[in-house]
């Protein structure tokens, strides 16, 4: 027997978030939990990220009721979730007792697990969920968001490692959202924190595919010490997803380093989540292969079509490739974001606008107030003279202290706000959904008593457990798992021409 | 500057035989052609395998043809193929002097690197083609098919490679077609070969994708000091085929290990065949995941299609199950030959026969031929009461001996044979090509003046320099990448119900 990996499977958050557009309702997780809870893993990421603002925009369903579910169903295996620091699952920064209040009420409904990030590798905008995280008694991830950059050296990383244990967190997570980190670099970072924060410190790393070489980093992460690895079973992996556990488990064999993973159980989620993919084909991500242009532009793909998209609105689509250019210059300007939500958005909107209008001649306001301070600090100093057109741009002075602070205390401005809403329950958990989404929870509270939707189309029938393989073969009948919405043809029928409309699946 | 990683691309030929059943049309990849061959690499694998009978069968091109427009276009790179040993690119064995013919007109077609294999390991099917590539001063590439089974240990594996250097070759394969050699064995051969047969002893790692796992292993074998790797640009890799190039040059960055490629035409030749590879959707491999089952089963990909569609001729398609269990003792029955051509084959429908019709009740004749002898020498001993079967069966003698001893001298009556085809143009090549394809090759000869066919659809046209992912997006059209051949639907049409039958891309 030699030494045990962790796993931690993200089939039931970050599989579905990346690769099916966070559509996945309940009633297609349910039946995989109960091979899942006994499969061995460390955790089982399954809610935080995208999944509540999914929940209550296109599923009506209560994201706090999914939580509590997940508790019944998994009872053996402690629930993780991802939670964006200081913005919780919302976009904007909250006062610390809104941040406190979430902390509790996620921890009270079943949440053990909190991996806790800041999009701008900000520590003071960590420091409250920790906190809070502690005082429930649940397990504090602090999060290290990997990025390239001339600023972000291996010693840089380490330096924030110590930064979030001496915050008091039970692990660190090395966030590889891009797919950046490459064999080496992983090897020297979990080597490098081991040996700075303490041979027990628990390391967990996760990392997307997209670029094809992070099963590797895996690999070499594990060789260097790394606790618990992140993956996903191979029915929902790959693309812009995750590795897959299977080939986690299988590339350890003969090292002296084994998982405690079931195989036949993980087998039968596999086959499970094999025969449900395909009913959300209308959201699959088409990215399945590979793309290495990202450690180019360091732009991750949800970010290419975010810009395409606004470009194409502004008939500029053929200016893609100046944009995809113009990006690395304003993330360097900025001193150096990591990009991922919200940071990416902002620089990837400044570097639209910077090609359309010329060079910071129009700021974005979550541009200068990046530039600014207000989201938090940036590990390198900022370009002065973009500095200069921000606070000429937004009329607001440059802050360095945590952007938090400035605000005031809003939970009962927010109780009061909700508890004006239609069909409200009363809740601190119905607060916590408003002050995330004022938008959209009011109308959500109003729909709420409809129950969940299922958006997956040609709902699993009982004698769907047969592997999808055998749906469709090679010998020309159709494959309904390659798909997507309703296909029109002109055909030819007795002689005359008819327009069709045909759904897959029929 | 590191120690340098040789590269071969298999884009021209194992890529698009795993993923796109061989049928690329050499039109499609002459565009290519330029920047592959100033890419940088140790070889571009070009010709042999399975592209040799796609050609005259599917394609009505000239094989010879092929090889010579190759060595025009890739005048910098050696050109790499396939030979399987005594059986050339055919089905059978060969009596030496039509081996040697072969190999000689390869060579003075423009063929560099013969990569030799057996499908059953057995050296005295390698010897005669190995030293006809050694006479003609070409490079010979001896090959290990790489299996796993009780006697396939690390040992014998380097006694094999050992007794390849003994014949004089000028390089070692590791050839993993099945994708099972995991990161530590891969490390354990190439150090285990390295150390016997030494360290000047160039050893080349050929590895599919399918189980996930292998570009891992090549990170390890190349760790292990391993000379050469085969990689496929990305565009057209993973699945059944190959790990991505792009992503084996991203993963050695800060290694101290680097390959000499040009990212900058590699990407063109990814952006090239993005587009090429959607107009050969109805030949689409459909898997394009990853698979661990092979590690149970160990039958590849391929070889389960076959099968099914043997059981479900029998109208026994719900067996599936009881043959893939079958397989294993088949294999072990028969002294453990690795599966691959032919013998993945032969065991699969002896495992076929033994479910249908009861254990030995019936043997094919290949697999008495194989029990026998008849293929060569297997690893193992095979089990004597199965042995006694196929002496009864086959009528024939377990023979010991190497099987082309057994073949008189065929040369002169296959020059006659040929020279009797109509359109047959004289020459030795057309006298191999109906030696290997003798039910192929006449129909081949008589249309061989009508010129080569595309079977790509919708050829690409003088903009399709963008993305192949502009065609189907998320906005509910057609994806016309993702369809395979005719689909039937039953539609409703001014209220009756009419079976059609839709052509995609219609």
């Amino acid at each position: 027997m030699g030494r045990i990996v962790e796993v931690t499977d993200v089939i039931l958050r970050d599989a579905h978030q990346s690769l099916l557009a966070t559509r996945m309702a309940m009633e297609d997780m349910v039946p995989a939990c109960e091979d899942l809870d006994n499969a061995g893993y460390w955790s089982l990421e399954c809610w935080g990220g995208a999944t509540f603002d999914s929940c209550i925009r296109f599923l009506n369903e209560d994201p706090w009721e999914r939580l509590r579910q997940f508790k019944k169903l998994l009872p053996k295996t402690p629930l993780q979730m991802l939670l964006r620091g200081q913005n919780l699952l919302g976009y904007r920064h909250y006062e610390d007792a809104v941040v406190e209040r979430f902390v509790d009420r996620a921890a009270e409904n079943g949440m053990d697990v909190f991996r806790v990030f800041d999009a701008l590798n900000d520590l003071r905008n960590l420091k409250t969920a920790i906190a809070a995280v502690k005082k429930s008694g649940k397990h504090a991830q602090g999060t290290i968001c990997y990025t390239v950059s001339p600023a972000h050296t291996i010693e840089a990383f380490v330096d924030m490692a110590q930064g979030l244990k001496d915050m008091g967190v039970d692990s660190i997570c090395i966030k590889d959202m891009a797919a950046l980190l490459k064999p080496q670099p992983a090897y020297d970072l979990v080597k490098g924190i081991k040996e700075k924060c303490g041979a027990d410190t628990l390391i967990h790393l996760h990392a997307h595919a997209t670029t094809g070489v992070t099963l590797v980093s895996l690999m070499k992460a594990i060789e260097a010490g790394c606790d618990v690895v992140d993956a996903s079973i191979s029915s929902l992996s790959l693309g812009s997803g995750h590795n897959p556990t299977e080939a986690l488990i299988e590339m350890l064999e003969g090292t002296g380093l084994e998982t405690r993973l079931d195989k036949d159980r993980i087998l039968k989620v596999k086959e499970y989540f094999t025969n449900i993919r395909p009913r959300y084909r209308e959201f699959m991500s088409e990215f399945t292969g590979v793309d290495t242009e990202i450690f180019k532009s360091q732009i991750p793909g949800g970010m290419i079509s975010n810009m395409e998209s606004q470009l194409k609105g502004q008939g500029a689509g053929h200016r893609l490739q100046e944009v995809l250019e113009e990006v690395p210059r304003v993330r360097a300007d900025s001193g150096y974001p990591p990009l991922v939500t919200p940071s990416s958005q902002i620089v990837g909107s400044q570097a639209v606008f910077n090609v359309l209008m010329g060079k910071y001649k129009t700021l974005t306001g979550e541009f200068a107030d990046l530039m600014l301070g207000y989201y938090g600090s940036t590990i390198s100093e900022k370009n002065p003279e973009v500095l200069a057109k921000a606070e000429a741009h937004a009329k607001k002075p440059v802050i360095t202290g945590r952007p938090a602070d400035l605000l005031k205390p809003e939970w009962e401005s927010l109780r009061k706000d909700t508890e004006a809403l239609e069909n409200n329950n009363g809740s601190d958990e119905d607060v916590l959904t408003f002050a995330m989404f004022p938008q959209v929870a009011p109308k959500f509270f109003k729909s709420r008593p409809d129950g969940p939707k299922n958006l997956g189309k040609d709902p699993v029938k009982k004698d769907a457990a047969a592997p999808a393989k055998a749906e469709g073969k090679s010998d020309g009948t159709a494959k309904p798992a390659a798909m997507s919405g309703p296909v029109n043809y002109v055909i030819t029928l007795h002689g005359k021409e008819h327009k069709v409309t045909v759904a897959p699946g029929a």
